[in-house]
């Protein structure tokens, strides 16, 4: 997944043939997919009207409850999307007590509704999600058993993993002239395998390598909490849709934060596990490999930290084998007495604030709130010392992971249709006004390869002694300096991207509110780059923590964050 | 680790200065580590001169039982090193009824005289290894406790890794310049935090790329069973002194076979794991890294599978944390409960014999004595089909391994110093005689490691398809199309290496003989790169069978193993 944001090599390969067709095609699909949407599950234009969701003020459609006052759903479908984890919900179907034809229905029309009011959508497939809940639902009356651990749970899953018959034009309108897919992504397959329902793709940037979840097919999806926010990216559509309460469980990935960016935008829990446990393989685009690279890791979003572990430890149980779906996917199966270990007082190792990168004042009330309770609770945090090398640094980090995005070959999959590059994209907003990157770009691909390994290793080696040293059982930091940020202005990842370059896992926990009463001072950033501060635009955006494991070691992370998630509150 | 041997690029970078230089240099490390052996622990002249090593025939040293006859070893020291496990010892120094300066010393001795009859040795310190030994007596007694789990167990380690205040030449002249280690390879910090004592490095070849561990500093490494046979390599001193009860147990690495052929030249076990379970950090050479390539495993050798499986659930147990010594070690803690599994009826698939590598009669024999005696046992053999596709062929798959190996850049050793290259290193054996590279090797670097990645992938496809096809528990195959050859004829490894491109974890069982009695006839390999058979010179040569798993089923390989391990014999 290399970024074309910073390649200026790539010419677009046939201008002519699209300039003039682009809009057209986009035209024609976009009516398909609105057409999907069934008329009775339409919203009122008065409601529309009443929400004014073009004004110049932000709209928290969650507060404004649209799925009850437009009555498309039923009490029964509002409690099922509403009052139930995905554990619960399971264990509910499972005993036969609701259908999953109920379920199902329930949460189409939510994300019928949720596509609506943010465009967190891209394919639907409402009908072929309820004829498989009905198979499962006769399954199970015919047999007693359920067809799997996730016996008739709707699941929404990101639009750049295939689903037989389905487009995964991941927002490019040259990808339009791809055709439908004919075999599923790895993870889909085994998903169906353990009883799941499929029923909407989600929503993505253009490049999937912004954190504003734009493009030119599927439009720009708005944050739940405030639509002049963005929802985040690139799985914003994700993040939007959980929110909205429009999925329970979604599947998302994540090469530079696009799991945890919508998480912590959109306030919802998001897991990055460690690279290929989750099962990547049979995603839309192909990119070369065999280059030294920073590997994307598939992983949930969810409402609750349960139903993060509850996705991990079915989906990568010794007993299903993920690895058995793709030779990517590592055999190592979740390790579920890892997790059940007994909660204990952790050493919670805190970063140091990198200057390059610092927080706004909800960000950093937030993490200070976190971590006071932590200490009240008993646990050890350890303030780690500031780096003491350049090398070491976070804003370092970032210039070597976006060396290792754009040194090697990239295709331009926007100059393929002549397409508008979208705003955020167009930014190119990249960290090197922190410093220069760190390899020589004129060398040959096999030195550049070495010296970049070589000082991604140097990184991991700095982190492996501070890990030790500290005998760290956690790192707790931040996963932004911001919250949701006016759209096209949220700038670099640094705090997620970091962990991307190590592999390690990481995991965002919602906690708190930005407040302009507990925050009233605007922040400046100066440095061209990076979201300012604005105390009345970020008012209520949720604020969260991120906690990070070493590579592989994704039961920890969680076990951990389980211990944290408890212990943070009040 | 590239192999020079195929790279005609690189020029001597410095020719005059060693060229008329080298010897001397030789002839003073070979001095310094001839004085290392004690006086009191030579072989007298008469019992050396009674073995006639240097005739036409071959000498079996172990029946020969020389260190019974040489009278150097008390009957105590004759009795620990012949009649107990790794895994004995261990009890017997944990319960004090033994103490580890009486185990180190029967092992330093008998593998000084190992080395005086096979060159098996690189650097000894016997004296800090009884000091350690020492040690350990004095902490048991004082605290009555153990230092760890290895307790002072006196463990071998191949020359390749680094011990603090030993060089690590592994058989380069060039090499004689740099000064001692100063710092340990991380899996010896780890040994020795469990309590291990170390006393011996072992032999390798020049350039670790060939199965005769030959080199010009400290020459060729002797077959304890037939000095006329090769030992193997590039852990062949290994293989060599754990045949002859030298080691009881031993460290190699593998990136093609070098853990494997030793163990199936000289009759002992070997276990090649899954690459960066046991941490590899901190060996001789820096390898150009970042780049696609097949990646070396480090892994035991020993007399037993019991032994084996001591090494491994030990140093990657959880509580051990071998991840926390070195970044590039996998957090993927060693599972016992799944070696522990209960035995059951296996399904075992065993290759198609490929035609371009056909067997050895006494080779072919044992392994079909081997299938017989499971399929009686009641397990379920597959005999896998003859792949249909050129691409899926084990020659194919080496000749991707060969140019994954010849690709990149690489570093002419031999040429820093002059020293004349070793035979085996000459002769440039290779699988091309079997077909063309895969890749164009004129492509652009970029392109060249993304076919290359492309190519292993479908091959791993293919082997992952077959996997869940047959739901195969284990593949049983040859670990090679011979035994032990004559000195400098081994040629080629296609039956080890195949798991190597694919880093499955592989697993040497000796069993049964070469016999001129069973296999009379000769069998002749014209293909001018690998060796024919001859009865009379491989008689009574060690045969093995060779057990594979997928990538990071280790303890599904070892609980296989196992199981096959015991059901083969009558």
């Amino acid at each position: 997944m290399s970024d074309p944001r910073f390649d200026s090599v790539t010419p677009p390969t046939n201008p002519e043939k699209y300039q003039t067709e682009w809009q057209p095609l986009v035209a024609k699909k976009q009516q398909e997919c609105a057409d999907k949407i069934p008329s009775e599950w339409r919203l009122s234009q008065s409601l529309l009207d009443s929400l004014a969701l073009d004004s110049a003020h932000g709209v928290d459609l969650i507060e404004a409850d649209i799925p009850r006052k437009s009555g498309l759903l039923s009490p029964l479908e509002l409690d099922l999307t509403e009052n139930y984890t995905a554990r619960e919900l399971l264990a509910q179907l499972a005993a036969g007590t609701v259908t999953s034809v109920a379920v199902t229905t329930a949460f189409c029309k939510r994300a019928a509704i949720a596509q609506q009011l943010t465009s967190c959508l891209t394919e639907t497939f409402f009908p072929a999600a309820l004829e498989r809940a009905q198979h499962a639902d006769d399954h199970l009356k015919r047999t007693g058993t359920t067809l799997g651990p996730l016996h008739g749970l709707p699941i929404s899953i990101k639009d750049c993993f295939n689903v037989k018959g389905l487009q995964a034009t991941i927002g490019y309108v040259s990808l339009l002239a791809v055709p439908p897919a004919t075999a599923n992504s790895a993870i889909v397959d085994l998903l169906l395998d353990l009883g799941a329902v499929l029923y909407v793709k989600t929503n993505i940037p253009q490049t999937m390598m912004t954190a504003d979840s734009e493009n030119n097919i599927f439009g720009r999806t708005l944050n739940p909490h405030n639509t002049r926010l963005t929802a985040g990216g690139s799985t914003g559509g994700e993040g939007a849709l959980i929110a909205f309460r429009g999925s329970i469980l979604g599947v998302g990935s994540d090469v530079a934060g696009s799991i945890r960016i919508p998480a912590l935008c959109c306030g919802v829990y998001g897991f990055k596990p460690s690279a290929d446990r989750v099962p990547p393989a049979g995603q839309a685009l192909k990119r070369k490999t065999g280059l030294a690279r920073i590997i994307a890791s598939a992983g949930p979003l969810a409402q609750t930290l349960d139903d993060i572990e509850l996705f991990l430890s079915t989906v990568l149980a010794d007993g299903h084998q993920p690895w058995s779906y793709d030779v990517t996917a590592l055999a190592v199966p979740w390790n579920s007495s890892l997790v059940a270990a007994p909660a204990r007082t952790l050493t919670v190792g805190v970063p140091a604030e990198d200057p390059w990168f610092p927080l706004h004042p909800p960000v950093r009330r937030t993490l200070e709130t976190a971590i006071a309770n932590l200490e009240r609770k008993g646990h050890r945090v350890v303030r780690l010392p500031a780096p003491e090398t350049e090398e070491h640094t976070l804003a370092y980090a970032n210039r070597l992971a976006l060396q290792f995005f754009i040194y090697g070959p990239s295709h331009d999959y926007i100059g393929d249709s002549g397409e508008p590059t979208i705003a955020s994209v167009a930014q190119r907003s990249s960290p090197v006004f922190t410093g220069p990157l760190p390899v020589d770009m004129a060398l040959e691909p096999f030195e550049k390869m070495h010296l970049l390994h070589t000082a991604r290793e140097a990184y991991a080696e700095y982190w492996r002694k501070t890990w030790v040293e500290h005998r760290l059982d956690i790192i707790l930091g931040p996963g932004a300096q911001n919250t949701a940020v006016p759209h096209d202005t949220y700038g670099w990842p640094p705090y997620t991207l970091a962990w991307n370059l190590l592999n390690y896992p990481a995991c965002i926990i919602p906690f708190g509110r930005a407040s302009k009463e507990l925050d009233p001072e605007p922040f400046a950033v100066s440095d061209g780059v990076q979201p300012s501060y604005d105390p009345e635009s970020m008012d209520k955006a949720p604020c969260a923590i991120q906690l990070i494991a070493p590579t592989l070691q994704d039961e920890k992370c969680l076990w951990a964050a389980k211990i944290i998630d408890r212990d943070i509150r009040e």
